[in-house]
């Protein structure tokens, strides 16, 4: 028995309410026609340019006041530690620690700063991050914030983005959603299945990264898990939550595989074509699409896409690509 | 005394809601700080990727039952061309002919045809597609929806980004909106100095073709203007409407020139750091920030991006420049 359940994204959405505008669901230009329609969710669009935000402010909106006196960190270089260092601005937090790896680039720095939170570069790689993060975490007192490995406030706020898409079109009757960590796919699966137990929940991994597919094969839940590969996804890199690994089988119908050729191709198609900004792991739903387009016919599809932190460079070479 | 009010917008207004939601105002990541903000109107995540459904849909929602069953026309291969496709098939009306020149590119075509408009190729340029599809329209007993020239059901539609901005932030005092033929800069101003008489209005065109600004200074309303030299802008190229020349002067605090320069540094800044996709048109708002800075200091602006309709090569171009 899961300790996640749909109460806890209905929690959350209320909590989220006056702080998180919805984000928009946009039909397809390109993909489907008449009888098959394809819509795209667009977290990218969430002014921290992930849907982190929503799980990260539902758990600091659940702190008490002297949890948020003494501050929140977290272990993060990417979208959740944006997400941190934003939703403690938002709440008037004043410490905010973000731990990243000594290795992590300027721009990605840049971006935690901006909405105030206070970088700590710590050890080589995200595992002695993580290592000598938690510790200095324990010492300071601070509140830490998990990315997505065991807590319900998290992934209930990351539920939050499937009710928004069933409320905006009650006419979806297939979901696809990126499983890195799992949070959001765990939390958009709990909401489907709650609101439209009929409806078709399509989680999508990265072939370079199939953690939860080789965890539910080999029955271990893989909390760290190496890449094979290049990848261009780097928020689904790594293990999965044990949240998620124990939730995620008994809601979803289908776990895809989806190749790093697809996903770029995808970048790019929504770029060009949709004109739609999205990072790797935001653009694996639609290349999903591009690549099994027989499990979507008839049927009319919410595609969420996930995030848009992508480097400029990154996307001139994919450009180039195709 | 012009013949176009605010009573034109929120008519315009009212009519529209059930068919167009509301488009995202998003907060600029990069420009801007604590003392001042910038928020992007994103018109281009309009179903058809412009503002032009606005006042195009406005337009036919205002025709009788028999007009409707003998159909509309347009004589546009650019944004207001597909809003009129799309218009239609919103409506049910069956027949929706778009006249172009005869050397449109089939990019353009299929997006027109995407919605279900019939294309009319005809005349090598514009002008001699709109001479002979007026005759066409005439003969064929269709109702023209005219672009931006005189029609206050289009103007008003225009307008109504406007309302949804200062309903959404009314801390905004301050919009930087694009003249092409005049109808959105013209709504915009209206709308917001209805609203909120304090607001400052600048509206921007390209140097390539300062149409509107040598119309003031030359006091003669250039309905026909030739481009001086290269742009990115096909939306802003060509004359001003009359409606648009008679009105806007009352209510524009500034008509500034941007540069193509600028305009198309800013297409490359929206997409590389805002995850913004935007056209020459869409982008130019940004570009007076970018040109002009010193006019925004301590003001909350809405920049409005009018529309994404960009050729991806064009884009790449761009990219590979800066």
């Amino acid at each position: 028995m899961s300790q996640f359940s749909f109460e806890d994204i209905q929690k959350a959405e209320a909590a989220l309410r006056p702080y998180l505008p919805e984000t928009p669901l946009v039909q397809s230009y390109y993909l489907g026609d008449k009888a098959h329609k394809f819509f795209f969710k667009l977290e990218s669009m969430q002014h921290t340019k992930s849907f982190k935000i929503r799980g990260a402010l539902n758990k600091m909106l659940s702190l008490t006041e002297e949890e948020r006196k003494r501050g929140v960190a977290a272990v993060s270089s990417g979208n959740h530690g944006i997400s941190v260092s934003y939703g403690a601005q938002l709440l008037g937090i004043e410490r905010a620690e973000i731990v990243v790896p000594e290795t992590t680039p300027h721009s990605k720095i840049e971006k935690i700063e901006y909405f105030g939170g206070h970088v700590r570069p710590m050890g080589k790689n995200y595992d002695e991050a993580h290592a000598m993060g938690m510790q200095f975490i324990e010492e300071s007192g601070l509140t830490f914030i998990d990315s997505c490995h065991n807590d319900p406030k998290i992934y209930g706020g990351q539920g939050t983005a499937m009710v928004e898409i069933l409320r905006r079109n009650p006419d979806i009757d297939t979901v696809v959603v990126p499983i890195g960590g799992g949070g959001l796919a765990t939390g958009t699966a709990v909401a489907a299945k709650a609101l439209k137990p009929e409806i078709k929940v399509i989680a999508v991994q990265t072939a370079a990264c199939p953690a939860m597919i080789h965890a539910y094969r080999d029955n271990v839940c893989y909390e760290e898990y190496p890449t094979t590969g290049e990848t261009i996804c780097d928020a689904l890199v790594g293990g999965v939550g044990v949240l998620a690994y124990e939730t995620l089988k008994d809601y979803a119908d289908l776990i895809l595989e989806v190749s790093e050729e697809a996903i770029r191709r995808a970048v790019v198609f929504l770029l060009e074509k949709e004109k739609i900004v999205a990072e790797g792991a935001g653009a694996i739903a639609a290349a999903a699409v591009l690549e099994h387009p027989e499990i979507f016919a008839g049927r009319n599809t919410a595609l969420i896409v996930s995030g848009s932190n992508i480097d400029g460079e990154l996307l001139r070479r994919l450009q180039a690509e195709f």
